[in-house]
């Protein structure tokens, strides 16, 4: 399956002697470009919205910097899947595991830059978006610190948790494009602490936490001043559960007056979601908001300026495409076990890609304070290099 | 929007010679026809089903009466539904109220046969499939007594309250139909009593209700022992609120399996009632179950041998086509005070058409003791003669 959506070909040149010229990128159906309907993922979502007049944010921004637009992309419907399999437009596929997910809501985008389609790719994550493609398909993808980028002109899901990310197959472009988007000169600093969250990969399947382990080795020699110690205290368990209630809440307040306008078509499983999400009560919700503060107050004291966290980004590598319902409950739940934090605290992470569990790839993330996004570039760049 | 799926023209000619030769006919897309997928009004139920080898049952005995099928129709999403909208399909015309929704779920087979493209068509009533959209399009249509026909090759529902039904313009080939569908000649004899349910004349909408005088009129006259008396001592709305329990829950067990299994396409509607009904509490199906078998006794004793009963098809005439979701649940609800005790108890009803409530057509429903459809039909004939 093409990770291109649907459609006529689409193609917008990158403005001539940029720091990006001679890259191309896709974006993710999330996303606007003038001229062209915004899909999200759902036949019945463009309808309610006119064709953008402006490209978004991050797109004009890469346009700016001379990248070249060759193509939108696939995604889970409204964002809402982390697998990348969507019943209108098909799964993509991942050239790194045919016959397994790409990893979603972002599928198209890794695939297409997995595929050598383009140079990188803009995606989005809320729950784990771009995290758990670029895991799946081995790829360098970062989840940038909530509220840093301008989001005009992309699709929101759940606010509190959305972001822009992007994608590359080598660290030297990943550098590239996030020094443009991140609007911050990537420095030689390396991080000065390492922190090895030892439930997160107690927490991934024993085949993953030891494929990363030679990854893991290479930080530690990067940055020998390191201990274990754990994510989330009051497990990784309670900060999945409050993060499956706080966006798909979220999740229902921007999507409702739609649904309830439109009646559009869903998979089954997506309308489903909605409907829980809409049905959560109160109480819920409350406990959820507090688990979020105080995993944000863990996070600030875990993520010191200059120290870094590591622990694996998926808890396995792609499962299977084409798997039945019933199946991908627990494999969605394991995901988020581990991908919870990013929405939950807004921390920058970024996916390392190198190691392969059962010959398909894995990654390894590794999570800096608030802000430090490039501290993690500079941090890739460094492992490519090491 | 024409009242036949998309597709091939689907035409299979009767046998010569027959009590129907020189009628066609259309079945709606729940009904096999050999060689062409069921669709049951969802892109994704025929994929997981063999293309059927044999005509259903109801199919095959018009054919070997003579009639000739002309086409297969559009409904509801796996017949939930009353109004005649598919997302997926569209919605079929109202050709005696444009603008207007036809009615469902038995929606393209109404609209063709109102329009004139057909001569009777094959519909299913669960919970007023045939009857609503008889009422909407100003048609003759009947939900046979419940167990009575042979149901094979009919794609379920709800067992315990699925029937086939059928439309037609005008009563003598409506008789002509039901003659060949009830394999029972239909007979002179007349009601020699009518009961008038002032209940759900009361729950009609006052135009509505005023509308229907005039049939209620010729409706004495045919049958001069008449009184009035209530339908549903406990409420419309209790025998309402009990088929509102029933129904979902027992197509939640015949679904269940497929849509976990697939995960298939709705609209957000239809996803939201089937996982409401996964999640109806047992004490709630208990209940609901008791005042069945209530409204069971009642309908016994309001209508022994050659008694009928007279009340509204539907509230009002038809609603406007394309009304926003949240304006629809008041409108589905008010369609089922009148209609429940079709599936709750399995009595045969009849719509007769001849009235207009604000220039579109309402219907008057007759109903009788379980396997006294032909004294319905007869009625139907003679009020149409009166």
């Amino acid at each position: 399956m093409s990770p291109f959506v649907p459609g006529p070909a689409i193609r917008v040149e990158g403005r001539s002697g940029g720091p990006l010229s001679g890259l191309t990128f896709a974006a993710k159906d999330l996303f606007d470009v003038a001229g062209y309907p915004t899909g999200g993922g759902n036949p019945d979502w463009a309808r309610q919205n006119p064709i953008p007049e402006r490209h978004a944010w991050a797109v004009q921004t890469l346009l700016n910097a001379g990248a070249t637009l060759v193509g939108k992309t696939i995604t889970d419907e409204v964002s809402l899947g982390i697998l990348g399999e969507n019943a209108f437009d098909g799964t993509p596929e991942n050239p790194a595991a045919p016959g397994h997910v790409p990893g979603g809501s972002s599928s198209g985008s890794a695939s297409a830059v997995a595929a050598g389609l383009c140079d990188t790719a803009l995606g989005t994550d809320t729950g784990g978006s771009v995290r758990v493609p670029a895991s799946f398909c081995g790829l360098y993808g970062i989840r940038p610190t909530h509220g840093r980028l301008d989001l005009t002109g992309m699709m929101p899901q759940a606010p509190s948790s959305d972001t822009t990310g992007w994608f590359a197959r080598d660290a030297g472009t990943f550098a590239r494009v996030s020094d443009v988007l991140l609007s911050e000169a990537i420095g030689p600093a390396l991080p000065t602490k390492l922190v090895i969250a030892t439930d997160a990969f107690g927490f991934a399947e024993p085949s993953t936490a030891a494929a990363l382990q030679p990854l893991l080795g290479k930080l530690t020699r990067l940055v020998p001043d390191h201990r274990e110690d754990l994510l989330a205290p009051p497990g990784l368990t309670a900060w999945a559960r409050a993060q499956r209630t706080l966006q798909p809440v979220e999740a229902w307040d921007t999507f409702k007056a739609w649904v309830e306008r439109d009646n559009p078509r869903f998979a089954f499983s997506v309308a489903r979601g909605l409907v829980m999400a809409a049905m959560t009560p109160e109480a819920e919700r409350g406990w959820a908001a507090m688990v979020r503060q105080e995993a944000r107050g863990r996070m600030r004291w875990l993520l010191p300026s200059g120290t870094v966290l590591a622990m694996p980004s998926t808890p396995f590598p792609a499962p299977k495409a084409g798997l039945p319902v019933p199946a991908l409950t627990p494999i969605r739940d394991a995901i988020l076990g581990l991908c919870a934090v990013g929405g939950l605290a807004g921390h920058p992470q970024v996916n390392i890609p190198g190691a392969l569990a059962e010959g398909r790839p894995v990654g390894l993330s590794l999570i800096a304070a608030r802000g430090a996004d490039a501290l993690l570039v500079r941090t890739a760049l460094a492992l490519e290099d090491a």
